[in-house]
């Protein structure tokens, strides 16, 4: 371990501490400033970027990658827009528990209080650079900031705006800390220091997830992936069902809410899935299914285990008919991620069946499995997806950034009087 | 691994699924059950603990060890009142977090649900397994229970009166899983459980906590130690300051929100300490202070680094006298454990700069800290106390067993309305 990460997360940490102190209205003033600079800097952050997708191009990055690392005007504008978003929202450490007095005349009080310092460990995207440091600091965390070395540039340039307004309003440039050198061992480092970092989140493929997972002596919130279920009640709207098909599936499909499976009641079946199957087809979308599936169609290939389990992130979906919404609901215990699950009825006693026997972090009725994201519950953005029922199940936004501690008042007094005597 | 841990923690994941669909009033019932049980199977119960005793003894159990592990009467209807009180508080399941409205129609609720399946992993006190067992229920979670070998006939026969009242309103005995054979390789087993076991939270001396937490790949909550501070400031009441002093540091020094640190500002030390270090020497408290401290008393050894660091969990109390309430918050900061500490004034705003600049998980003005404790918080019972900054802080009741997940109902939204054309 060189001490290289060690360094940069004790200046962080002290930081942590003037932020934890500090104002709310001063810590929106700053995100607000944040976003200034990036539309005041927009021109030097995509000379960066440019840099960043060249080198990218030279080293053979897929297109999908060179496309999460683009940044241009329009994107940029909207992470300011984000930025501006959070500021607007009401601050999380301001929120008041519950406050109870005892029998004893104790006041107890719950107080929301950052968590610390938070490491976010992430891949190609340059706009979780800004999000997650406005969310923290929104929440009165410091961050730890390590992106992917093809963002380097980027990174780099989008930290400079957020230091800037930092200093603009005499708060430390630590409380966002880019970890520049984009070595992996430093990633180890980091995961090892339990001591200074109260939190890490790590964003990306599952392949950095498990490592970061595997490596940690810091508690980690993390999700591995998203294999979410639309389930065609024999109570639904077909038409409603089809658009919540279509959307879910291939609105982006290389998104962790995008749809993975459909489940059919067989009473629906016939009416629904050779609509269903061929808006699917029109679109391109590969379709595995079960042997009464393929009864409608000769373009489905036989389902299989592991297609029940695969997350696609690609045009491809298994469709699977079942008997009752009990067949349905065994079919996403046994294969759910915990992630989204849909239902499509008309029956409410189907759909509050559905709502109190899944265990996912969200559950739609009748809408798009698409709309399990923080802008879209309104979180602003979010810093992250929690798919562990623990400090946060779902997406994460601000207040996920935050804990309850307890401040009791009183006059004096004590557990045991009886021991004051003598 | 013999698999011997993981049966038995397949058939409580699968209870806890039973449990997680169950009613909140039928929860109640039979939490009230499981204490009249534990009441009419008094006799039972005393003579286990008398077994386990008496191995103890020859064994060569502490008179300490034996105290925790020793049940009687009182002590056994201590635990049924308490299962009473955490039977009466309001179903943790039903409480309705933030509802709001999207603008386009879509309606998002955050409904608690339960964590799922907790493992309990603890010495030698008895009452664990019926407080454990009830608070898990109470938020519909299923509980996986390792218990000490020196309290295993008790814990047999207190989980009987937990499975008896479980048969007698029709769920599953499962639901409360005692691990009868306590060889250690078996608690191994249960920390690589990570696809059945939601959370474990350990509950004894730091020597059983860092195995957990160094051995899980399960999700832990613990706390190492209590490190509390009591700060006397300059404007506090001195009697008032004196029996915070008194009460948290001898009514019961063995216990983690026992003072083990007492911090006094200079500009009261000379009226306030020769009376306090009258006060605890005689009530035999061994007083290990700063210089200055030592000018007051021959008896005063010199305090080092690690008295400041150390909880005693003894007679003994570490005493430094500050310039100002900054130097104060510097120490703790340095040496606190995050548990608890407290403030003796009468000057509001340092008391509130002492609740903003403390990170404790409880911050106390003019109250003892023998007061961090669930029962006297409000929580009934409470399962474990939490020093980390993660999904709980402080002493965690039954809604520390909950998480809050969205519903999101809708009438057919999409997220990309474009998506379905064509």
């Amino acid at each position: 371990m060189s001490g290289y990460v060690r360094a940069l997360a004790e200046h962080a940490r002290e930081a942590s501490l003037v932020l934890a102190a500090s104002d709310g209205e001063l810590r929106s003033r700053v995100i607000h400033a944040m976003a200034a600079q990036l539309d005041a800097q927009a021109e030097r952050v995509l000379a960066a970027n440019a840099d960043d997708l060249a080198r990218g191009r030279d080293a053979g990055l897929s297109a999908a990658l060179l496309d999460r690392l683009r940044l241009d005007g329009p994107r940029l504008a909207a992470i300011a827009a984000a930025l501006r978003e959070i500021a607007a929202q009401p601050d999380p450490l301001a929120a008041v528990g519950a406050a109870e007095s005892r029998p004893n005349g104790l006041q107890i009080e719950r107080r929301r209080v950052p968590l610390g310092l938070i490491a976010m460990i992430y891949e190609a995207r340059p706009n979780v650079t800004a999000d997650a440091a406005a969310l923290c600091l929104k929440a009165g965390n410091a961050v730890l900031l390590r992106g992917g070395s093809e963002a380097r540039a980027s990174n780099a340039a989008i930290a400079a705006c957020l230091h800037a307004a930092l200093r603009e309003h005499g708060l430390p440039e630590a409380s966002v800390s880019l970890i520049e050198d984009t070595a992996r061992e430093h990633v180890l480092e980091l995961l090892q220091l339990s001591d200074l970092i109260d939190l890490a989140i790590p964003r990306g493929g599952e392949g950095l997830i498990r490592f970061v997972a595997e490596h940690a002596r810091v508690p980690v919130i993390k999700h591995y992936k998203g294999v979410c279920h639309l389930y065609v009640d024999r109570a639904a709207d077909r038409a409603r069902a089809l658009s919540l098909l279509v959307d879910g599936k291939t609105s982006r499909p290389g998104v962790c809410n995008a749809l993975e499976t459909l489940l059919v009641h067989a009473d629906i079946a016939s009416a629904f899935l050779p609509q269903a199957l061929a808006a699917l087809a029109a679109r391109g979308v590969e379709v595995r299914g079960c042997e009464r599936t393929q009864a409608y169609s000769n373009a489905v290939l036989a389902a299989t285990d592991a297609d029940y389990d695969a997350e696609y992130l690609d045009l491809i979906l298994a469709v699977r008919v079942v008997d009752h919404l009990d067949q349905a609901l065994a079919h996403i215990a046994r294969y759910g991620s915990d992630h989204t699950e849909v239902i499509a009825t008309d029956d409410p006693a189907a759909a509050e069946a559905f709502v109190r026997r899944t265990r996912s972090s969200a559950v739609m009725v009748n809408a798009s499995s698409r709309f399990n994201d923080g802008g879209q519950l309104g979180l602003g953005a979010e810093i992250g997806i929690s798919t562990t029922r623990l400090h946060a199940y779902g997406p994460m936004g601000a207040q996920s950034l935050t804990i309850e501690r307890y401040v009791v008042r009183g006059e004096g007094q004590v557990r045991h009087p009886e021991s004051l005597g003598g």
